[in-house]
């Protein structure tokens, strides 16, 4: 069930599985989108699943990097995709809950801390998928937006970055839970199907104890008007470089 | 010094003066963003200048319309305005604090409550511009941001809506101060100069004990590659059916 494919730009590799989890478009944009130390430093990147997100920081960075899973599949293929991709120097996974982290991890010393969090509120039992590795992905049965932006607050340094993505549903929360956590957002970035349609992604990178101000940065349309791929968006994800890499 | 323009779409005519006053596009934009009644109901817009919201507002909705402004040339222009174009049916301008309205002003009546306020803070008396009626527009002389969304969710109706345009900087403060006066946003979009600029403008629309959950409009682009108006932006300000409307 499990198999390997490439991610953006096409030099890395991923374990997944269609049946537990697949990197989703959200994730590669978290890694594109974050502001990242170039030459040394620590990362940490929450619900780390298949270590999509910390894969993708180590082709823009050389800083240390730390992948916190909960479940056991995924933690599995987060260290199959590392050694993979022989990054066992740069890319440390941990099999652990983002709230009882072990002790070694200590508070206030990350440069950047990331997540792609699960995105729905658990309204009612039934209200999410039935396979239950999607569903704690999916929907917040393990953490919740507010465990995610307290835990990252906890573990960043002074002035660090934080950085989500999320439903842009959800950016009043997002906003209001990270001030009340110390974390003063600083830039944002939408991310629209097409240009005359709603965003259905939001970005949003803040800086513990930050001056308050937000930047809002320019959109990404993924699609155009005959629902391909815009150029904007080719360059933005990779899938340029990427064909060009498997010619 | 005063003069009469005419607003877009070349129907309604205002009192303006460069010294003193002139409408800008922000307005025109809120004018258009906000969800208006069509055939009935009471609207109110705080920190009105020369009525150029309630001017515009009249074209969409045939709901009575109070426009609040405390500087009294801006007033006197307002009135002016609203009698050029024989709308006194249905503007009425109060001479008036947002933050002492007169008591026949009552709480909880209002299906919507725009405003289009100061941008800038107070951050020391050097720090804005000399002539005395743009430092009272533009700074947070006379009120604050909290000022203005407190008296609006004290003005607006259960399930009412407020709408501002504001600078993006300040969306952090907007979200939460409106979440803390039980606005819940509900509908928000982003001005950018250009598809490649960072937005400029961010028009905000919340309801009054809303469910949470927040909806990001397409951006609006004001100029393309060329310096020229975008099709979109000329279509949404109105600048297409102005021209029309002149020849």
């Amino acid at each position: 069930m499990e198999r390997v494919d490439y991610l953006p730009y096409g030099k890395l590799k991923i374990v997944q599985s269609s049946n537990v989890f697949s990197f989703s478009m959200d994730a590669v944009l978290l890694a594109r989108f974050v502001s990242v130390p170039i030459q040394k430093g620590k990362m940490i990147d929450l619900c780390t699943g298949n270590a999509v997100i910390p894969l993708l920081l180590s082709e823009r960075s050389k800083a240390s990097i730390i992948g916190v899973e909960i479940q056991e599949t995924l933690f599995n293929m987060a260290i199959q995709s590392v050694h993979l991709n022989k990054l066992e120097h740069q890319i440390n996974i941990l099999h652990a809950d983002i709230k009882e982290l072990p002790q070694d991890i200590k508070g206030g010393e990350y440069d950047v801390v990331t997540c792609n969090p699960p995105y729905f509120e658990v309204n009612n039992e039934t209200d999410y998928n039935q396979n239950k590795h999607f569903a704690i992905a999916r929907h917040e049965l393990f953490c919740t937006l507010e465990d995610v932006i307290q835990e990252s607050s906890r573990l960043v340094k002074q002035k660090g970055k934080v950085a989500l993505v999320h439903r842009p549903e959800r950016l009043g929360e997002i906003i209001t839970v990270m001030k009340s956590n110390r974390i003063e957002p600083k830039r944002i970035q939408f991310v629209h199907p097409k240009n005359d349609k709603d965003a259905n992604i939001v970005l949003v990178e803040g800086i513990k104890d930050g001056q308050k101000g937000i930047k809002c940065e320019p959109p990404i349309f993924v699609y155009d008007s005959n629902q391909q791929y815009t150029e904007q968006f080719k360059q933005w994800y990779g899938i340029k470089a990427s064909e060009k890499e498997g010619e």
